[in-house]
Formats: C-alpha cells, structure tokens, sequence
C-alpha cells in the first residue's frame, strides 16, 4: 500500500531527514510511504511552482491512503496546502488519515491569535467571524472528512516538546493504516 | 450548471445575507449557486458537525463547479475548510474557480503576522520555517490547483474597504462559470 506523506514537514529545515524517518516507519509497517521532495524538480526552472504541483498530483493519483499532518501551522488552524492535499484525496476515494500534535480544541487555540468573545449565540473572533465552536480539534470539514472517508484524528495526550518532529502520533497513523492493533 | 459556493462567508454576522447575494448574482448569469447555509440543520441536535459536513458534501457531489473564496482567514492563508472543499472539487473532477480579495505575494502577506528573514537559500518564518515564495497569492497547491482544474485566481487589482462583502471578484468568477466575456 503507497501512503502519501502529507504536511507542513516540506517546510523544516530538515524536510527530507524528516520525510525518510517517515518512510523508514512506514517500511517498518510494510508501506510504502511516498514523500513529496521525493521528487526531483529543478529548483531554477521559472514554472518550479507548477513542477511540484504536477508533481504531488501524480503522487497522490498513485497513492492508495494519505497521511496527513495537520498541526497547526502558521495561524490557528492546518497547513492550507497539506489540508487541499486532504480534499483532493477524498474526492478521489482514497483512504484519509491524519494526526495533530497540538491537542485540544479549534476554539481555545484561536484564543492565542485573536480576541474571542460570546456574541449572539456564537463565540466570535476580533473581526466579528464566528469561531467553530463544536469540541473539535480543527475546522469541521478536516475532522469529518478523516471520520468518514478514513480515521478519526488521531493526537497525543499531550502536547510533545518538539511538535515538527515527534513522530509518535504519525506512527499511530501508520499502524493503522497497515491494520495492525499494536 | 450549480456552483457550489465556498468560502468563510458562512461565518460572518450576516453569512446567509451574502449566501443570498451570491445565488442571486450566479441566477443573473444563468447559473444555480448553492450555498451551505441552504441546508437545514438542527442545530441543537448532539452531532449538527457532522450534520454539516454530510451536508457540505452532498452539495458538493450535486454541484459541476466550486467558486471558492480564498480570501486569507485568520492567519496568512485562505480558510482551511473552504481549502479542503476546493481539493474535493478538484479530486472529484469538478471544475474550480476561486477568488481573493486580498491581492500581492503570499510572502508580503507572511510578513503582517511573523518576522520573515533569508535563511539558508530560502525564506523562514520566526520559527525557521520556510515561507513559499513564488511570486503566488497563496500556498502553490490551491494555486495551482486552479489553473489545472479550472481558471487561474481571480483578484481585484486593489484590495476593497470591506474585503468580506465586496462582491467584484466574486461575480468575476461567475461570468467566467458562465462562459461570459463581459
């Protein structure tokens, strides 16, 4: 089974240390985990933007699940580009896994970001935008879309110390996606 | 021809206001928008999330198109569950149009909410993580995304007062949706 390794990970310094650890653990498991810096792109090319798009795109056709990660980056809620990866994989009937390793809920997490307040009968943001308010982790079309088209969310008890690069709740995904119980 | 139509939108005070104003521009070109705030959810019911999301996504499967509004949301980026929404479309083969009002690089943009600094080669954020700077609006994905999977972002030339109500953008998506020069 092809398991793409979604997530802000590309991002890290250390992005492809990161994405072989992931693909040793899938290995591990008896997947196959693909990776998208796995891909050779000319970095100086003018369309290398398109490159990798066109890139991640066949590597998704040619996955059978995703993995995605959906810590929170940059603002209070995932990776935009590791959540479209999630949608496109859904819609193409794959199975969607994923792991946040920042626990809790959508709600208090805005509280870091902005001002939140009761309005009339929502919890609203500094701008007057509702805040989502259901005891889930993320948005509700992320956490839905895992529930229904593959596996809850799965995420720590707590909060790891190294939130980019503890690969306990990843691992989960994986067991689980390799049907194993343990 | 439905146009499912995405977007934060749905969390603003007066989100089935603007839901209304949208179907009544895409009815002026010929077009169905259907908007989620359509469907009828109990609210008090225990599990009105994943009423939601069933919801959502039945609309989805119903629509030939998406126009989602991609117009950055709590953080530097578009909505993820409006992103999630987009990649589903795309996945499903659905034809995907989507615009911002909040025009200029995804990096500039990166700079209002963290410090941004050349690192080793690339861009990174205050926490070292790289910031994609491809002379794009948002994350290459969704970009990407819609010039494969339908036609290129639409954006104002300047940012309007009222990002959230101004509708220009918007009714650019629909005219093209309708097969309009003008």
């Amino acid at each position: 089974m092809k398991i793409y390794l979604a997530g802000p990970d590309v991002f890290l310094p250390d992005a492809v240390e990161i994405g072989k650890r992931k693909a040793e653990i899938c290995a591990r498991y008896g997947l196959s985990g693909i990776y998208p810096l796995d891909n050779t792109i000319d970095r100086s090319a003018s369309d290398v933007s398109l490159r990798i798009f066109r890139g991640n795109q066949a590597m998704m056709d040619e996955a059978d699940a995703i993995i995605a990660n959906l810590t929170p980056f940059r603002g209070p809620g995932a990776d935009p580009g590791t959540v479209y990866e999630l949608g496109y994989m859904a819609g193409r009937g794959k199975r969607c896994l994923g792991y946040s390793n920042d626990p809790g809920y959508y709600a208090d997490r805005v509280r870091r970001f902005t001002s939140v307040s009761p309005g009339d009968g929502r919890l609203v943001d500094a701008d007057g935008l509702t805040v989502e308010d259901f005891g889930l982790n993320d948005n509700l079309m992320m956490m839905h879309a895992l529930d229904l088209h593959g596996y809850p969310l799965v995420m720590p008890q707590q909060r790891p110390a190294d939130i980019w690069h503890d690969l306990t709740a990843f691992e989960a995904c994986v067991r689980i996606a390799a049907g194993r119980s343990s």
